[in-house]
């Protein structure tokens, strides 16, 4: 059975109308770069936007090329018969503003300059990145839609359910919050904080320089991984293994697995993110908060008419369950549709990229429900 | 009530023969800075060591001049009718080996070159830490002694009721492992990263630069101080409140409070602790495994005939309170005489600087049962 979307396409959308950002500044045009998978129905009604976390990009399934060794970021989930049915919906996926993956971001050459924006890159939020997703769909033709996304994403989904309430028929929140801990921000913090004092970071304006923010981007990367795996997956995956030795070298190179884990991830996200673009969204994750312009969680739903999902995992300390759950009892509280999963699961955060299997069972029964299917 | 130490002073011990490190390197000659509390009474049975934390020093209790405006570290903890009480038992405190606070580490002066060794210093274990600090006990002309200490104080002292059975009647672990989770390895490895990868670092040798290699040991302590607390901590402290203001700036300076904590937290560090300290005692803690050299844990309490008390607090998770109990565990196998509680805490694991008042009723009380009081 092939479930695979096959060779997909990234498309681009330019929008050449300025944009009113959240701090007050105004982004005169911007690019947006999305991928499709399945067919826009005749009504238009199977429209579903997934959204990516903080270093996703519009490429969620299926393959650029044939030769291709990998495949989209959540392709697991998205094709026929799989918990987004390509067969059955029309899925959409962007790259987030601010990302350096084909949406305007830090990278991106500032129309008034003929550069890259660098840190003149306005500060954007989630509800930003919202209204640039919001261009996309209109440009789409659709009027109602279903999101879904996890992490950084379900902050996203929780965004279009609120401020958009009259187009979400369906929202599907995984591993996410409202808003991170304090806990959370502060691993950002540690984040930035590596990267802005690199002394290769040049205030920003890096992109021509033989030196790159490497090292802050890594450290910046190495922390956040601990924090999307958990104890538990760290423990069962490394434990305290020596690497390709059997005792310790007694210096400061790598000795343990994890150690040359975590090297080897910050590694390989130099060579594929931008160290500005993860300034920019993490700031964005930090500031976002539902329900603020609405006093409390509950109200800030008071207008939605969607279904609500929430799923979180036992072992995500990063966006704990408990998070989930305040974001359920608000629902309940404003008398919405909504049903939760708890799924037991040992891979910490990162369960949303690996538990497809029981995903898929409950998101297909949801996206049954709502569809009256 | 006067229930200070008073005014004490560091003294140094300096050892002019070689001592052999678990790496198979020798020393030549060291220091050992160290402080003492109370009075060794005339059949010296009443000699008590406490062991220091990760960046802690000799310094444990007390002022050096009276316009101090702080005490020593466990201050709360050690002085006339508190936990450790000096109106009953002689308290020593010394500076780890590869420290920077007296004890000889690698700030210190090689003799073999007259300069300071920096990454020439050999790399240490908490075995050779406690070597070192057998030759102060032995100095002091203390036969049988009590340990106690917490975090990297408790694998200390754990060090010594296994390889000086003879010697400790009664050991105290605090807010402590046997051996470091996968995790913890994983937050000293990039804490180590940030240290090695600036490049004011240069190879250690930095001591007479005038750029010092403060960003990567800031970064360093800024992650560690997020692992000392909890989430719960961090959200009663900080929540999501801006830093002197109530909204955001939208640039990529301070904008919440625990970013400012954090930041403060890493400056005030560097002033002081040393860099290649850091390296030094992370990478022995790392190592660290009580088990080590026995096959499991049971059996290297085997020759132990101390009274064990071992302390965890509910919200550590650095040392969570399964690790406690793994020891305790084995120490019931092993048939010793073990006490035990975890204390409710929000606090973390700096609980065990913190929640003084529980700590010094389950002390004392188990000292007393010791000491037959």
């Amino acid at each position: 059975m092939n479930n695979s979307v096959g060779i997909v396409e990234t498309k681009y959308l330019h929008i050449d109308e300025p944009l009113t950002l959240d701090s007050g500044k105004v982004l005169s045009e911007y690019d947006i770069a999305y991928e499709t998978y399945g067919e826009l129905n005749s009504d238009k009604s199977n429209a579903l936007l997934v959204l990516h976390a903080l270093t996703g990009d519009a490429h969620a399934a299926g393959k650029h090329h044939p030769t291709d060794k990998k495949v989209g970021w959540w392709d697991d989930m998205i094709g026929p018969n799989k918990a987004f049915d390509t067969n059955k919906y029309f899925i959409i996926s962007s790259n987030m503003l601010g990302g350096c993956s084909g949406t305007t971001g830090p990278s991106s050459i500032n129309p008034e300059t003929g550069k890259e924006y660098g840190l003149k890159f306005p500060v954007i939020t989630v509800g930003d990145a919202v209204k640039v997703q919001k261009k996309l769909i209109d440009f789409l033709g659709v009027k109602k839609l279903m999101v879904a996304g996890g992490s950084m994403g379900g902050m996203q989904a929780l965004e279009w359910s609120t401020t958009h309430s009259d187009m979400v028929e369906a929202c599907i929140i995984i591993a996410s919050t409202s808003k991170l801990s304090t806990q959370a921000i502060a691993f950002n913090a540690v984040g930035r904080n590596a990267i802005l004092s690199d002394p290769n970071f040049n205030d920003g304006n890096y992109y021509h320089c033989e030196k790159q923010p490497e090292r802050g981007l890594s450290i910046a990367r190495m922390v956040g991984h601990i924090t999307y795996l958990c104890e538990e997956a760290m423990q069962n995956k490394f434990a305290r293994r020596f690497q390709d030795k059997d005792k310790p070298d007694f210096d400061f190179n790598i000795d343990f697995e994890v150690e040359s884990y975590l090297e080897h991830q910050g590694k390989i996200f130099v060579n594929r993110f931008d160290a500005n673009s993860y300034l920019y969204i993490t700031k964005a994750v930090d500031y976002y908060d539902t329900a603020q312009g609405y006093g409390t969680l509950e109200k800030a739903f008071a207008n939605s008419h969607a279904k609500f999902l929430i799923i979180s995992f036992t072992s995500d300390w990063l966006f704990p369950t408990y998070q989930s759950k305040e974001i359920v009892n608000a629902l309940i509280k404003a008398h919405k549709d909504v049903s939760f999963c708890e799924i037991q699961s040992p891979c910490g955060h990162d369960a949303f990229l690996l538990e497809f299997e029981t995903q898929t069972k409950i998101i297909k029964s949801f996206l049954n429900k709502v569809n009256h299917i």
